[in-house]
């Protein structure tokens, strides 16, 4: 059954049960919810669309999946706890009603995992599907992007190029099993909530690397007014071996990749102590990968020598 | 210069410092801006998509103003203060810088008509224009649109029609100044969001008629259990003669137009001077169409007959 011939009325009627109550006034079909918040909100939001962001065989409930973890992973990186999302869909009649079932048990397995009310939402007739989420979060001091000082340490959460090499394979329609967790990383990738939460004590600053790690430390580097220096890599065995099979630069999968969730935390060095075992308490190993200097820009240290990074990367599907 | 020829840096080089400072942590171009509100918020978002919402011949000011307007509106239904704003945009490539600008214009414009803060947003590429607005108002007692009791009265802020006669008119690319307000109606619709303030306080349902009346009467009925019998049709001197000229049924144009942000508010009768006080205060006028009844549905009285009015309107362009 197309949504086109199920009409409005019905696919209301399939989603507003499914919305979590936030407890107040207003229920779900209201025109809002209302929510009484006990202290500093952080407001964030991101929109998913299907041209740009969803690769031909990406799975409709990772999509779903997807849609609210990039929003989480906002919240995330401002040290905040997730509270409630709001979902507005503009979705193509021609969809199949199981496409949109897809989406929304994506949207269910994000919402356990993160602990978030899906309050209410809109639905819209689109050319193309469009998920645009909005998240509030509760922080009581949240980690600006421009914070960091100059000889802070700069930490990640994971190693990064994981999503693009995962990416390059669904592009590919590879389905060889040893890449099979590349390909997890980029359909289920997961945002670092507890990670953030516990960062948020040390963090002078914090992003989530949904840009990719180039970019994100240009973003930070634009507010703080400062310089990153990358010395070390985060780079793992699966992306440098899937790098080396595909005839691909792992360099360029590492810093240039994007649609990873990893954190990006910058952080005074006598700290490094207590982060490191704030993280591992929540199953989290923290890597130091190079240090804030006085010097704007975004430098790769190789050899003794500053190479500046060029910002978007060097790493562009179907740019 | 188009969007793709510009890139994303410089489109967000134009927008960033056009945004609202919230006054937290965070400052625009952040992943997200913090809040710390007073009391309970409400929560509201609505999804503006060009193939759906935007006739041929709508400036593009114009989108950008409703867009906002939208969720407003939906602010003002709940009897909540606006306080800010995030929109998410998704913008066609091949689109002219000059597009964006009006958009931004018009939600410009919006934001100082409703004295809400714009604190953030998210651009992407998508194959047809998309706004994703998302709301924050604080309200102490928001009012729900199923809380009407039988007996209530049913007020409306204003006549209705007047955008389904304007979306008629620009459609058939009629420049007739006799319709130019009809049209202006439909381009440039106001969210009463004074009158929905003072109206709170007496309030026992209320909605906005973003739907049509009818379809917003049958979306207050199916919350409240009730029914909503129109006694007298909110009918303009402008919309009788506009659908005389063109062989429409005005019955139709004030049932299932859709596009208003009229209000519809039910109280107790014993309220009605006071309601009509508050509102006359914010120049606004109080008209009794009618009355909640103890059966549900939506129904219009005529020659002392209660006939079942159709829920989703008569009059849908372009459906």
């Amino acid at each position: 059954m197309k949504l086109r011939d199920l009409g409005e009325r019905a696919i209301l009627d399939y989603l507003i049960p499914r919305l979590s109550r936030a407890g107040g006034y207003l229920g779900p079909g209201d025109d809002g919810i209302d929510y009484l918040p006990r202290g500093r909100i952080v407001v964030t939001g991101d929109m998913l669309v299907e041209s740009t962001d969803v690769p031909a065989g990406a799975p409709l409930e990772s999509v779903g999946w997807k849609a609210l973890t990039a929003s989480m992973s906002d919240l995330a990186a401002k040290g905040a706890r997730p509270l409630l999302a709001y979902v507005e869909m503009g979705l193509p009649p021609e969809m199949d009603f199981e496409g949109l079932e897809a989406i929304w048990r994506g949207i269910e397995r994000a919402r356990e995992r993160y602990s978030v009310l899906v309050v209410g939402g809109d639905t819209n007739a689109s050319r193309e599907l469009v998920l645009g989420v909005f998240a509030l979060g509760e922080a009581g001091r949240p980690v600006p992007r421009g914070g960091s000082r100059p000889g802070d340490l700069i930490g990640v959460t994971g190693p990064f190029g994981r999503a693009a090499a995962g990416l390059h394979s669904v592009l590919t329609g590879d389905t060889d099993p040893t890449w099979e967790p590349l390909r997890k990383s980029f359909l289920w990738p997961e945002a670092r909530v507890e990670a953030g939460l516990v960062s948020s004590k040390y963090a002078t600053g914090m992003i989530d690397s949904s840009d990719g790690l180039a970019k994100s430390l240009y973003d930070m580097s634009r507010l703080s007014g400062l310089g990153y220096v990358i010395e070390v890599l985060p780079l793992d065995d699966d992306v440098k071996r899937y790098a080396v099979s595909h005839g691909l630069d792992p360099e360029r999968l590492v810093l240039g990749g994007g649609e990873e969730y990893e954190l990006i935390i910058t952080f005074d060095p006598e700290n490094e102590g207590a982060l490191r075992e704030e993280l591992q308490s929540v199953g989290c190993r923290l890597q130091v990968i190079g240090r804030v200097i006085d010097r704007r820009g975004v430098w790769l240290l190789r050899n003794g020598e500053l190479i500046e990074v060029p910002e978007l990367g060097w790493f562009h599907f179907g740019a």
